[in-house]
């Protein structure tokens, strides 16, 4: 696969490159942005995926997340896709919350989704091969987080091949999108009426039924504007019915936007480093 | 009020003490850990309150927690009270969780129970003044928490009196008791069979209707051979659907026992003094 360099920049001693490629999962060109530490000039490193949330692309936790200095300090990778194939011919609508800027994460079996927004298999097959093919990263140690839509993302794909990813871990996830209004209309666009294939996209579901064998942090604020669609207590619910190794914390004050994500950044780099050192 | 030592040792600079005293709630003598650290000498510092699950006496956190040199170094006293009222003329059942050692932090209202077991009137009222009559203890500076029967006294307190108590948590808390073998018995046999007296002694019915305005601190060990009789997913949801400031900690391995208690005591002394100094 090529590789095509939009941008590199120094940061923190290591390289934030920006990256386009052409996805043979999505059928489209897909941008992303890489931060690589220093250490990755003599060793291959960690890497962390970090999924954005709605209206997000490659671009808004890269600049807004403040995640650079700490992975630098930690000697690992990050690493930001884009949150859905872009481009005139790809499918979209008029709301912020459907279309581009927001693939949930799943591969579309429903038209007109289903020629490219096929993100589940962008993120967890087709990416980390290209990361591994073109930049000192190590496959065997990966940990994934994200935010809203990409928390969701995160924690369904963490706990479908936990064997991939060895650390987990969401700000303000999307918690249980088979029973709110953020997820029933996506996963009913994507996936079609039949609810039982929405399943493998609820964590909720997901930690009902088979739950992750590390442990799990999950950070929420408490004054998220978004907290009726989140719906924390049911994945909390979940956790500590299955006696899910982890932590849920709701933060006092904190909404939903980057300030909070890189209020507790720190936490969650230190988190996944801890487990994949 | 007269109080007898009786025993006093130097203890990380500070003195670890035990000391009896004629209860009025209870009705008789009341035996209590007292560790003040060396800062006391010079000032009166904050006191962490530390209650004791089903069995246990004044004794077993005392020691077995290893909260000493922790409370010694931030410079807080920690108390440990009974559990419940003792003596040849105090009512008892054959069960280990009723009766002696199993007071459930609530003032009988039922005989053979209600002349002696008056254990929230002891811990809310009568032993704080007892502590800042006789040390040099703040008692505007309080901060409560307890293990297992513990928890729930310290949750259910903490809840019902925010203005006494400044933080709280809790280690494993029997945490929903009208819905717990671990509570119908107890609060039937104390409170009575109308069930509606039981529900400001249970942490989950507290939390869905006041919660707590500060953060409270949970740890449940994923391990605990009394999960079922504990509840924690019922607190867990409570907990997020309120929007409660905290974290509820699942911790992978851990069971029941002090060396779980131990572990985290150093984060939970930290907790308190953070909000306590």
């Amino acid at each position: 696969m090529s590789l095509e360099t939009l941008s590199e920049n120094r940061s923190f001693g290591g390289t934030q490159g920006v990256y386009r490629h052409k996805s043979q999962a999505t059928g489209t060109d897909m941008t992303f942005g890489l931060f690589m530490p220093e250490l990755a000039e003599h060793a291959r490193v960690p890497v962390l995926w970090y999924l954005s949330g709605l209206t997000c692309t490659h671009e808004n936790a890269m600049t807004k997340a403040a995640a650079q200095q700490l992975c630098a300090d930690a000697g690992i990778a990050i690493v930001f896709p884009d949150t859905s194939p872009r481009g005139d011919d790809v499918a979209d609508d008029e709301a912020y919350d459907l279309g581009k800027g927001a693939g949930f994460y799943v591969n579309a079996t429903q038209d007109p989704w289903k020629p490219h927004f096929q993100m589940w298999h962008y993120i967890v097959h087709e990416l980390p091969e290209l990361l591994g093919d073109n930049f000192a990263v190590d496959r065997d140690r990966m940990g994934i987080t994200g935010h809203s839509m990409g928390g969701h993302g995160a924690l369904t794909i963490a706990m479908t091949h936990p064997e991939r990813y060895k650390s987990v871990s969401a700000f303000a996830p999307i918690a249980n999108p088979t029973e709110s209004d953020w997820g029933r209309k996506q996963l009913g666009a994507y996936l079609g009426s039949d609810e039982s294939a929405w399943r493998a996209h609820d964590s909720t579901v997901l930690m009902t039924e088979k739950g992750y064998p590390g442990e799990i942090l999950i950070d929420q604020g408490s004054s998220d504007q978004f907290l009726d669609l989140l719906k924390p207590e049911s994945l909390a619910h979940a956790m500590m019915a299955r006696r899910q190794s982890g932590q849920f914390r709701m933060q006092p004050g904190y909404d939903h936007s980057y300030f909070f994500v890189q209020t507790f950044m720190n936490d969650h780099v230190m988190w996944h480093t801890e487990r994949l050192i």
